[in-house]
């Protein structure tokens, strides 16, 4: 048996997200589709992380077994080749060894907000942000984020649905920058719960416009109750960015 | 008679260029459609540069006359809702006095150019960029590149059709940047010639792979000749940046 990693960007916005669904484009149905001109056998293609509709990666890490041993680039060039209709692209492809496993090896998770904060609507960066109107202090935002470093009940960012054993989970960092109208949110954590970088953001932004004291941010942090914080950014804001082994 | 300043950003890839022309679609006709709800009459929107088809502006300015008084900032948001369709977005309106002209009075254009260097097709820069798969020496094509600063005869660069009276231009500066697996040049002069920010880009990148030397770059700088110069550079990778006045 031999295992292969693979490095994929993708352009969430025509899929229903990564995991495979009968009916329904995703994105690990089309890798998986990609990969069986190859392996002549239907492989598995597993994620780092299942990003939900909408959602893109820079960088989704994931990995396929298969009986016939294949050389790496020749994957990525195929795989590509059959993605040609799709906006995944396979950046790298790489033999590893069997106890690799792109997702319970994972050290730590990086994620990207991407916020355009104007008025007037996106041309260019259409289902690639999240347009805020009101002016946002980023720098308020970073502040008060700080309060969530480190191991927390993050039950007041987490959604209904989630699958977690437990609440608790260990932010390893979070900043939040200005570039011009553009407010770039970095996360990164060994795991998430599910929604929670999105509901994150969702009440970080309160804090920004103005509409939350940093006081009432910490407030909502603590009661560990989700109907206490703000709603859930959209999706297209979200990237997947990188994965650490 | 009173005139406005508009400045828009596109993504010009389903249009056929800026200017109007029958039957097809043109950021000029969708921005001349959806300011005449505002004006009654139909007015003509004149636009800093013609873009190409495909080609993609951050900061094109344009202006148009009318009758009627208007609020600046009722003509940004109501062309922004008659815009809906479109990839287009009008950034900001402003009232200007008459001797201001979008084209004639434009004292320097900045135009940027971006290139991914990777083997990969592009997931999330698809129709934004030009994917180059060879490496590129981003350092090495910046240093030649100086050589076009200043008063120069660029009818090497310059495409058949071009309507300038002459091929003498000034180039106010060129730059070529790595960041990651990504090369932005960008360039400034009062006016261009036409196709003249492509043919540059398509001539310095046989530098940077390492086709041509720095000697033969300037060799065919030198020759005013289009044929020795190397392809013009695809339109999806250009974006029309800002206009100084």
């Amino acid at each position: 048996m031999y295992r292969y990693k693979l490095i994929v960007e993708y352009d969430g916005t025509p899929f229903c997200g990564w995991q495979r669904q009968d009916g329904v484009l995703t994105v690990q149905r089309c890798l998986e589709e990609a990969v069986q001109p190859l392996t002549k056998d239907l492989v598995v293609v597993n994620g780092s992380g299942r990003t939900d509709t909408g959602v893109h990666a820079l960088g989704q890490v994931s990995h396929f077994d298969t009986e016939k041993e294949l050389d790496a680039f020749r994957i990525q060039e195929c795989m590509n080749a059959h993605l040609v209709d799709y906006p995944i692209s396979v950046l790298s492809a790489e033999q590893v060894d069997e106890n690799f496993h792109s997702r319970f090896s994972a050290v730590e998770r990086f994620y990207l907000y991407k916020i355009i904060n104007r008025r007037s609507k996106l041309a260019l960066d259409i289902n690639r942000a999240w347009r805020i109107l009101r002016p946002i202090d980023a720098k308020r935002m970073n502040n008060i984020a700080q309060i969530l470093v480190g191991k927390h009940d993050f039950s007041a960012f987490r959604a209904t649905g989630c699958q977690s054993n437990s609440p608790v989970k260990t932010l390893n960092s979070i900043s939040v920058e200005r570039f011009g109208d553009q407010v770039l949110i970095k996360l990164s954590a060994k795991s998430f719960l599910y929604h929670q970088v999105r509901n994150i953001v969702g009440s970080l932004i309160k804090v920004g416009t103005g509409e939350w004291t940093e006081g009432k941010f910490q407030e909502v942090f603590e009661s560990k109750d989700r109907t206490q914080a703000a709603v859930t950014a959209p999706a297209c804001g979200l990237y997947f960015w990188k994965v650490r082994y």
